[in-house]
């Protein structure tokens, strides 16, 4: 089904932008592992707006409450329920968007798929929709700690329109990303980067960029060959989340540069385990990680809310129109884009592993 | 499951490069469309080895046989089998691989996966795979004539290695992609390209590129948020296939150096149907195809077989070796991997469609 | 997922019976459909404890909240999500069952499954688990109401222990039903079993019975053999239901006792249509419906919960024991199982029309 | 989809009664099973018609063959493809059937539903279908030997028409069905069973019953409420077999004749082993199995087709008309019947088995 991510692990998400709130609901996590609400707040707190002047200043808490699966600080097994109310809803901010379709927006598509859209504040074409993919990502995580103790998920901005940030997967930590504002990991593209948001902000415009994400000591054997590759999981995952335009893993388009003598990554013995002489894989071959490093990179498009006159065309009667953006928007998605790359990338992870251990335990 | 796809028009294919055979069902098919062999067959042909100099010699005639759902020449609405037995098969050329791995290949994954391969050929890893898929895609290539009368799946050869076509997505034909060997569809790109992938051959390396395709007519509508949309299973499709690590829709990576006010695509009425002036969007916004041209680039990388003496460890127990590419394989995967690239985009587009018209008729 | 039901229109059920409440998020809803609060309530209400002396005197009161999903009043094709909120819960009342198995509840299973309960008042196992199934009925209705229209389901109490009622499915009425607290619809019955029940209930005892079910003007042909045929479903779905031990389906068990040439439902025009002269298929034949009423029948076995003292064991460590029980129990779970073997009967239905028209519109 | 069964051991039947032939495809299998064509024609033979004077005369060999997901004598863990070639087909027997439906067939609500028809032999709607469903089971049965070793199926013929056998679940063995040809386990049922279905099928008559089935030595812990209950599973898993129109699990229909008190299991340590000292939940509570042998019974209505003259309309336009029956029919279904009962209840078991260990190992 559309709101619906995973196989055994699943989670069905809800919620539009304004309304009674968004959440989730977890079928399928195993029993017994702690969780508590203040671990799913951490992530949600990084995703939530108004974190500094470089995002959107609305101010939303994003207090999450589990309503369910949880008994006595332990998962039971039962599906987890977790909600977030709404708050700060300026409808009235958007009602000129009842009767125009913002460009580039949903707005449209919406109104011809379904014949109704919620026009305040893009409903369930908001990104607020993935406040429940980041809180079942945080129970997620629970789950990986217990199976695959030691793996790591790191997403950072890996550029900013033109700036791209200079970062070794090996090594990065999520201490490195979380330095700084704009969530890159690069000390020397913090202040470029900054200034470039800051500066795009103030002229009412928006600018896009990359995502990298590195998942490191991820076992062997993850990935369900033929469709349900690991690769083809993560790069549904990636594309699932607004404003994503393309995803690559390993050496990605500039792979196709090299020769195949030269993309091959050699197999050595290394400590006892198979490992390869060099990573341009991106740690996954046919379908299926090899252990090494995991690492791909997402692009994600300019906002598309500007401060811009722009040309439309209203919404019902159809006729030419102009709109001009209204609201507090953010100037970039990236910083905020981090955390939900990451989160995407822990609900394919978990549920892959467990439907691993389901077939070759 | 692993090999399956679609939620209403769903496809279960099986088979290894060697063994009985390969094939596909696929269940949920509207009933009462004419359906042939022959139909089949015509797809088949354009993704078989042997058809030029620049692929693989391997004599695989791929006669394909439908075993159920089909009555009188017309779908019964009951699952559709289609099989195709394997020939020319040679395990004695893999005898090698029985104990190394193949650099970059699958043979390390899938023994640390299942504890177990079938090293003939590739087995389930093999390209061979892919029959099912293009067969599947025959029966959708019927229902979308059905349901979405205009619609069309153009793939072609977009760049090889450093070569780059120059090609109007708005006005390239099938014609043109199958007027040459390499299936790009610039004339002027056709030499080089030749040249340049025999040139490869001959020195026993191998060669990658992009696969660029339009989606032509696509109803608005289709695609279903959150997770499922249509960008987002296009992208799932495309890293499915094998050798693929990069996929982009619309303007994609090179988007991100635009700012918003740049990249933004207005809409204006036209002929009495919403349309936007510009399609950076690439046909989709918000998950859901707004009626232009649908666009993407997908990346090959270059074949993991080559003529060359390589390092790698041996199957089990693993120590250091080295292996020499052997068997006749292709240097280069795009002029095949064309019809690939159209077959999983039939099959997003048939199943969005199915589910489209259960939700929103 | 195990805590989900249908295909398209697919419901997500959580919550146990202590903790933050009880809800269900229901995926690929039409849009555009009436729908609120007041709908489901109407619905809830007829679940929910306390309405007579016969059944539990629990005071839930059920009020539900719509969270998303629906906007001024019309659902927006998005996910819908309905909340209840748990209260009057005496977990005190539990205390023992922490540490005992209750004879023929769920309590010992779920220990040996997940190895964690939620020991208060049933946690998951609870038939309070079933509102959000019946929510989702509720919304099941709208979307019947708009695609099947003049179809209708309508369950009653067929027997209470060794007393049969005595109706005609071809005319029985929703007011016949909702005329007596225990939900049966022959009014020579009505005294009879309301009596037993109260005996019982005054003894600590417990009874049980079997619930009928009509489903009237269900067009022909939903059902989707070969292993989603409708009569397959709905026996699913009516012994996902607690306390059910069988299902039959027309002729039933006693259909074993006549011929064929005695049990065969001869065809025949009537009016233009294709109709039966006899209805031992009870409306579904080869899986699919015929137009004809779909008649079945579910048995319910007497509530576990007795106030008389059982053997049983400890739950860890196990050693033998015995227990008593407390709390506020229905002594007969059958006029509160209508509304439930009602609601599992429109969500199946539901689902299949779904289906139908997205395969065979 | 309508023609798949199971979560993770997800199998997909193909084939109509007169075509190519019938099949399925197996996804999910763990790797490394011993497995050969054999091992399957065991139970195929089981299936299959001629081998008694009271079952049908056709004459169909049912060879398998393993087409893919086996090498070297064991799974891949990839699809695991098995195809059986239909034989001895006679369409002209059933050139009547094209324009006439046969009474509590399918052949009216397959035209219903589809609009068209394979009208030789039933086409899918013919039992012949079953044969994939019995191959699958037979490499669930490999899969339960690894994981639950000790775990058995055994179904036998618990009445035909009015005559019911007598036998005890606990004891009762395969080696008792298969010693004769009725299926029963009761030698003193034998002979009176045998007679009566001879002398039905010399009056051109049929008749049905029930089958009973065991399932011993089942872990706890299997079953995944609320939906997916183990009764829940296994009561779909046999009304999708043809000609079903009842469940019943444990105490079934007649445990609503007791009341609580005299209805539930007590609990006593045995062995170390939490029991029951009675089992009138039939082996499982709360939807999740106890350990106790899993109990229930299928009811089988009588064979349609009949050699006598009944009333009918044509296939259209629709028209009064008779029609009698002809061809080489089943007097009586049960004996045929008996592996497919046990083979769903394979299929399901191991399902659960599978999605047991994802969650819960």
């Amino acid at each position: 089904m559309s709101s619906q991510w995973g196989q055994l692990f699943r989670i069905s998400t809800w919620g539009e932008s304004h309304g009674g709130g968004v959440g989730v609901v977890i079928d399928g996590c195993p029993p017994r592992l702690p969780l508590t609400a203040e671990d799913i707040q951490l992530d949600l707190d990084r995703r939530r707006p108004g974190q500094s002047d470089i995002v959107t200043p609305r101010k939303e808490l994003d207090r999450c409450e589990i309503l369910s699966g949880v008994f006595n600080g332990l998962t039971l097994g039962s599906p987890i329920s977790i909600m977030v109310r709404n708050e700060d809803a300026r409808p009235e901010a958007y009602s000129e968007m009842a009767g125009k379709y913002r460009p580039s927006h949903a707005d449209y598509t919406y109104d011809a798929k379904y014949g109704i859209r919620n026009w305040q504040g893009g409903g369930r074409s908001s990104a607020r929709e993935t406040i429940g993919r980041v809180a079942a990502a945080a129970v997620a995580r629970k789950v990986l700690a217990a199976l695959a103790p030691g793996l790591e998920v790191i997403a950072w901005v890996d550029s900013v329109q033109h700036l791209q940030a200079s970062v070794n997967p090996d090594t990065v930590t999520s201490a490195d990303v979380e330095s700084n504002i704009v969530r890159t990991a690069d000390p020397n593209a913090v202040g470029p980067m900054t200034d470039l948001i800051r500066q795009i902000r103030s002229d009412g415009n928006s600018v896009g960029g990359t995502v990298a994400c590195v998942i490191r000591n991820c076992p062997p054997g993850l990935g369900e060959p033929v469709f349900d590759r690991l690769e083809a999981d993560l790069a549904k995952a990636m594309l699932s989340l607004p404003a994503t335009k393309g995803f690559e893993i390993g050496s990605g388009f500039a792979g196709t540069l090299l020769t195949g003598r030269e993309h091959n990554d050699a197999f050595r013995m290394h400590d006892g385990r198979v490992r390869t002489t060099s990573n341009r894989s991106g740690g996954v071959q046919g379908g299926i990680s090899n252990g090494e490093p995991i690492t791909f990179k997402v692009a994600f498009k300019p906002v598309a809310t500007i401060m811009s006159e722009q040309d439309t065309v209203t919404a019902l009667p159809h006729e030419d129109t102009t709109l001009k953006g209204r609201g507090r928007h953010d100037p970039c998605v990236l910083p905020r884009a981090v955390p939900m790359v990451e989160a995407m990338s822990l609900l394919v992870l978990t549920d892959h592993l467990l439907r691993h251990r389901a077939q070759c335990p």
